[in-house]
């Protein structure tokens, strides 16, 4: 099931534990699992507040954290008693230069910084944070101060228009294995760890300072609209087509463009416009000026298509395009793609799952395998790991200080 | 201006050669560059497609292309010409076992990994894509292709809406640098470089997989139907406030829930409706099932209070709240956040720019840096990494294969 036995994967070898809930923390760890890493999530007895997250499977299994928790080892442990604590921390302190990494959003006193590395000096240790001063937040209260909401929706929503997709989530938890990855090529040329902390919030703002959009609004003195579907500062909509599907469509360099208008037949009246107009649309910013005059004029050809017919020709001419699909559409369309595939997942049965996107010369894509069942390692880890005898973990199980694998759900 | 000669960062000594352009790769090599590493970034002289790309300062900079290469170095180069790729492909292919190290998306054929491994065989390539199979795509047409903006805006608007964030960009480049680092972790165990490809699309796909969308709608057989700014499978959404503010709120578990109805005395009459209703609030599944039945009973107390009144109080409970904010908001709120700071940036003048969110015991925050001026370094990086002479620099300027810093813009 979990593949961190394969000793040809860029991280095998290396042992990362997991005290991290919802989606930041388990998606980079799972990252560093599919790298090849042994990644043991560590869970109180039960398992975390996102143990359930919707989406659920009819047969009742989180599809969430089935999705989020591929190929890692679980370990469940009582966090509240002091011998479950000490377990933790020994699993966290273990030695050896391949482990000694923890990743962890809990904010806990017993899992701080300072008290684990007086077990062990050379810990790297990653926590993620809401906000840097220690107040909580998730991704979609974090969304909101970012100002991205505002300028997101139809131009006729006054209101903001909050993201779906948990995109500051996902861009922490890989931001976060990025720092993992760095303190550790430090800690192997330097002998040191240390104590790295990333706060959701303060990714969301770098991101959108990264993007210039601060320094646009102080530059320029105002905030700027929305602009419905359109791509800000060059040319990019949606388009209708005959079958009332709808396709994406970019133009974001010259050339692109001149494809566009190529494929469309649209090149001499452009020119004739642009003639009237005194604009270049070889010019993002004039492109972005005029969107509304040029969208019309490019529409009947869309109109007059199937989207299949559009995308084979618009492809064929390098223009950027995407079709719209909805989830169903997405699982059937991929089917063929080695990313995706049916996977026995833990109180789910066979569902879609997804391997990694980083695809590797001479190791192969890396295919989607199971989460683990909660607790389903906690034996094998803390015999492998901490040298437990099976009198010790008889023990600990008796006491409730450890459970073993859980039932389906 | 640049920060790569300070030795106690963690990837201090590291070279990395980008070739990239827009979102994806150049903010990838940037977080390297934030992390102590020489990002050496190579355009074509004149620069890249990204190089004017929206937003641009009033004095004509991208704001852009400044805020997604800060603290690089740029060399530029005619990349048409023989003399000028064997110049980059000497740079890449450098020797040293901190350097072979490039990330790029230009799907070039001087560029391939085939061609480059024969001058540098341990040589550790990343190259960014838009599809697997080669197709160009960009975050727009990707995100598409996704379902996510089928899901996305309010429940009355049956068009899709497309997110403003270029969030598959930006996470692509975060997993294009823990890829980088994972393979860089390897050639020191091994000895061993190698290709590894990312698509733009694989990471969009994988991520709404991981997320249980696609099994869900597999399961269910169903495609999901936007939900607003209601949080999908738990409780949250937006309340406007008495200052004609608005405030997201979230609570995600049951212990969020209860200090949300104590934090807004709403306790008796939710005790009441869940016995009329047969339902268990302290349940995700039926907090989101009664969304619209809770979200009104809540709505009075925000529209009594100012969102700075209600945010104190939230905060103060331990309640998951944030303000919505435009950017220019944003920008005032964060200046006393040391990630933000004015820096004089190339044809900008001192704009607000970010540093890294990744905060490293010892070594302290890493401040905003400036980005270079186009081919700043050309000169220093090809006299520094292949020797060359004053003499080889004036012949190559003087035939156009190489040029130094261009004026501000």
């Amino acid at each position: 099931m979990s593949t961190h036995r394969d000793q040809d994967r860029p991280l095998a070898g290396l042992r990362v534990v997991e005290c991290a809930t919802f989606v930041a923390g388990p998606s980079g760890g799972m990252a560093l699992a599919q790298l090849g890493a042994d990644v043991i999530r560590v869970d109180p007895i039960g398992g975390g507040p996102d143990h359930r997250r919707w989406p659920v499977a009819p047969a009742g299994g989180s599809l969430y954290w089935n999705g989020l928790n591929k190929g890692k080892r679980s370990v469940t442990v009582d966090l509240s008693a002091p011998e479950g604590r000490e377990l933790v921390t020994a699993l966290i302190t273990a030695p050896g230069p391949q482990a000694g990494i923890l990743l962890e959003n809990t904010g806990r006193a017993w899992l701080s910084h300072e008290t684990l590395a007086k077990r062990r000096p050379d810990l790297i240790q990653l926590r993620i944070q809401g906000h840097a001063d220690g107040r909580p937040a998730v991704d979609y209260t974090v969304n909101a101060a970012t100002g991205v909401p505002g300028v997101t929706g139809p131009e006729t929503t006054a209101a903001p228009v909050n993201h779906v997709l948990p995109a500051w989530d996902l861009l922490t938890g890989m931001t976060a294995t990025t720092g993992l990855l760095a303190a550790l090529h430090r800690r192997q040329r330097t002998g040191r760890g240390g104590l790295i902390e990333l706060a959701l919030a303060d990714v969301a703002l770098a991101s959108v300072a990264n993007l210039g959009w601060l320094a646009e609004a102080q530059t320029t003195g105002r905030d700027r609209a929305k602009q419905g579907n359109h791509l800000y500062g060059s040319f990019g909509v949606d388009f209708p087509t005959r079958d009332r599907r709808r396709v994406m469509v970019v133009a974001l360099t010259a050339s692109q463009w001149r494809s566009l208008c190529r494929v469309t037949g649209t090149e001499k009246v452009f020119a004739a416009m642009e003639e009237a107009l005194r604009a270049d649309f070889s010019q993002d910013a004039d492109r972005y000026r005029w969107r509304k005059m040029i969208e019309p004029i490019l529409r009947p050809w869309f109109e007059d298509r199937t989207a299949e017919e559009a995308g084979r020709e618009l492809g064929a001419a390098r223009v950027l395009w995407g079709p719209y699909r909805t989830f169903t559409e997405v699982l059937e369309r991929e089917r063929e793609n080695p990313l995706i595939a049916d996977v026995e997942q833990p109180g789910a049965g066979a569902v879609a799952s997804a391997g990694s996107p980083l695809r590797w010369s001479g190791t192969g894509p890396v295919p989607p395998v199971a989460a683990p069942r909660l607790g389903a390692h906690t034996h094998e880890v803390l015999s492998d790991v901490l040298g437990l005898t099976q009198a010790d973990l008889s023990r600990l199980s008796r006491a409730g200080v450890i459970r073993g694998a859980s039932p389906d759900r």
